[in-house]
């Protein structure tokens, strides 16, 4: 039994006032040092992975906190040449890309790292991305969804059109490469027609690792078919149990084995010697907030033109099902704003850790043991751990947290594999063309 | 008057049978420390820049040489990350990416790399690549180039989005960016409707160096108007200064200083330390190309159904205008075949070593003579060297020719500005969006 952690990686830490903190480097978020060096205490720490979310769309308003980012699979190579073992895994696009491309750059990732690369799946919910694409509004939910699905279908025909044994490299005879063993795809479908084969060899994992994040019914039931690893934000016990019974009896029904979908809810923790410390910390990122900035945001997530700060939510909110695009994080936040009867400010506070993610202030034991609570009790194979402040949080969660879950046998103590497959337990996938040998 | 040098990454070399040598590592395409290797050794001997080739569809048949390659971007980060100083040239397409994404990698690479991004605009030719994305047959030559003029001014404008003093990063007041400095570009064209900003804040050098490496009509009309490097095959000097006239000549006339588009042919040394040396390399490198995969090639690029190894061409090919995409590439390998004569056994020795680049084997000094000579007579800013043999033609080039070159002032020994811009001694472009100080 050993839990899986993927560190999170959001320039200074994933409250939205960390970079406010007189420790925070304001230009982290165009630092490639500092990636870099962040990345190197992770694998120092023996995560299974870092992980870059991501949109084709400049996020909220540039004044309110860093904004623009390297693109994931650039930062992620860049981190790729200073690392040797840690995972990585980038938030791309399939409403926003084409699948030749978007193949060939993970595939190119992949041979880059030696095998650490993973593609988080998104289908990009939001008219103003539509609208750096030629849209003017989003395609629907379902339109993307059932998109996202062809769009991995052809995604793994491209990264198998090279069989693992194409190459033998013949210097005497002159052949470098058997073409028998390199096939057209000739993919035919309601969204894309590609032909191939892709422009590189089959790459050490034979693909990436394949995530996906949304909690939605759709975004559950591609999970469940497709996803390796699952990402989460669940604010109770009770209910990330519900979501990892709900997505583990998907992918049985699906035909596949339920070990091979790993679950990761987030996890915001903010460590202190003492729990009056760590509430201190988190009391005075609170503090930095500016809340007419951020109820301004929630506003246009929750589509009402106005919230009043010191008033809990309006009653008459739209249901998930009229919304189109992050879905699953618009009923955590009305739910969570109701059922702990918060006002708009208070829920602003609660947000600004983690955006709908599990914050917890205490000790590195308080944090350790919900660590351990949650796995034990059936709702995580693993946490994508979000620091609320980066790097100090990173490291006090390396040099506290893990060395009890260490002592408690919950953690490894050294990389047992090379790949970021190996680290998760999962197989290297067969190849679905090739030949016999 | 200093040349620049551009180094061409390609594998073993650019002779197509340069991985049949004894030295050649049989996977250098999909090696990435091998291309570290060769970059530390061109940043070493101070060449401006490395570049590298890229189409979206695997070329020719994986069996004749080494097929498939990391996605340019990507590789160009991983060699970012080991080097300070050269620029890194990425080839990429307008007919197969969208704006957004492509503006955002190139900024990407250029901040990852402290302002060392150039992007080689193509508007990728053939059928099999456009069937890698939806499409039967490529979009004709001139809607290609339409295209890539409107996809060239929506990038000029997403890098622009930003002006360079947006970020105050100010934690007292809690504004991390002047939003007013931050702008939507609402860009609507036949092409494309993107309405902005760009993710990532603006670049070191504002945005990459842009070259183009067509040279039809319509490619040297692209070229005088948006590059600032061209790429160009010229077979005898005499041809190399008239093109280096025609594309000034144009520059000029669309209102440009020529000295802001650096025009640097293609050059395949091959050195000896006596001619006959020189030649015998020469001579082995044209005895391992396997002829019948050589002329199978050719007899696609020439739209023909057969071609007899000791025949000459035939007489009656299509005319350039007939052509669609790689038209000047078809030209000069017409030319070169009629004017002097050659077999197509005698025609693919010569294009096997440059694909239609000059290829000049010789002694160093031989080598040294000929660069001056073509810079003297006005057909060069500068070369885009292309060893026949990868790394040791390009060490050779580094240990003996550069020397000489030195010693006649025509090449820095030390590099003296930070960015590729600088390398190439052009200015970093204003901002057209920006806002008073």
């Amino acid at each position: 039994m050993t839990l899986h952690l993927n560190l999170f990686l959001h320039d200074t830490g994933h409250h939205e006032a960390s970079w406010r903190l007189p420790e925070s480097e304001p230009l982290a978020h165009i630092d490639i040092a500092y990636h870099q060096r962040i990345a190197r205490i992770a694998e120092e720490a023996r995560f299974d992975s870092v992980f870059l979310a991501d949109s084709p769309v400049l996020w909220g308003k540039p004044s309110r906190r860093p904004s623009g980012k390297i693109e994931p699979t650039i930062l992620l190579t860049a981190i790729a040449a200073v690392t040797t073992r840690i995972g990585l895994i980038a938030t791309a696009s399939t409403t926003y890309n084409e699948p030749f491309n978007l193949a060939r750059r993970f595939s190119s990732l992949d041979h880059v790292s030696g095998g650490r690369a993973g593609w988080n799946i998104v289908t990009t919910a939001g008219d103003d991305a539509a609208q750096n694409f030629g849209l003017d509004a989003q395609p629907a939910h379902l339109t993307r969804y059932d998109r996202a699905a062809e769009f991995v279908e052809v995604s793994k025909k491209l990264w198998d059109s090279w069989d693992d044994d194409a190459i033998i490299a013949d210097k005497t005879q002159g052949v470098h490469a058997r073409d028998d063993r390199v096939h057209t795809i000739g993919h035919v479908g309601p969204h894309f027609k590609v032909r191939g084969p892709l422009n590189v060899p089959r790459s050490p994992q034979g693909y990436p690792l394949l995530v996906q994040a949304g909690s939605s019914e759709d975004g559950r039931d591609f999970a469940a078919r497709h996803a390796e690893a699952v990402f989460t934000a669940q604010q109770t016990l009770q209910d990330a149990i519900a979501f990892y019974r709900d997505v583990k009896r998907r992918a049985i029904e699906f035909g596949r084995d339920p070990n091979e979908v790993k679950i990761l809810p987030g996890l915001v923790p903010v460590i202190g010697s003492t729990e009056e410390e760590a509430h201190a910390l988190d009391a005075e990122l609170e503090r930095l907030i500016v809340p007419e900035h951020a109820a301004r945001q929630l506003a246009t997530l929750l589509r009402v033109d106005h919230l009043e700060l010191d008033e809990e939510l309006p009653a008459d909110l739209p249901e998930e099902a009229a919304i189109e695009g992050a879905k699953s994080r618009y009923t955590l936040i009305v739910e969570l704003g109701r059922r702990e009867r918060l006002t708009v400010r208070q829920l602003i506070g609660r947000l600004g850790g983690g955006r709908g993610h599990k914050t917890f202030a205490g000790t590195a034991l308080q944090v350790a043991d919900t660590i351990e609570e949650w796995h034990r009790a059936g709702a995580a194979d693993g946490f994508n751990i979000m620091p609320a402040v980066l790097p100090s949080g990173l490291e006090r969660f390396a040099d506290e947290v893990l060395p009890i879950l260490r002592q408690r046998g919950l953690f490894r103590t050294e990389y047992t594999g090379r790949t970021l497959r190996e680290h998760y337990g999962l197989p290297r996938p067969a190849n679905q063309f090739a030949l016999p040998v």
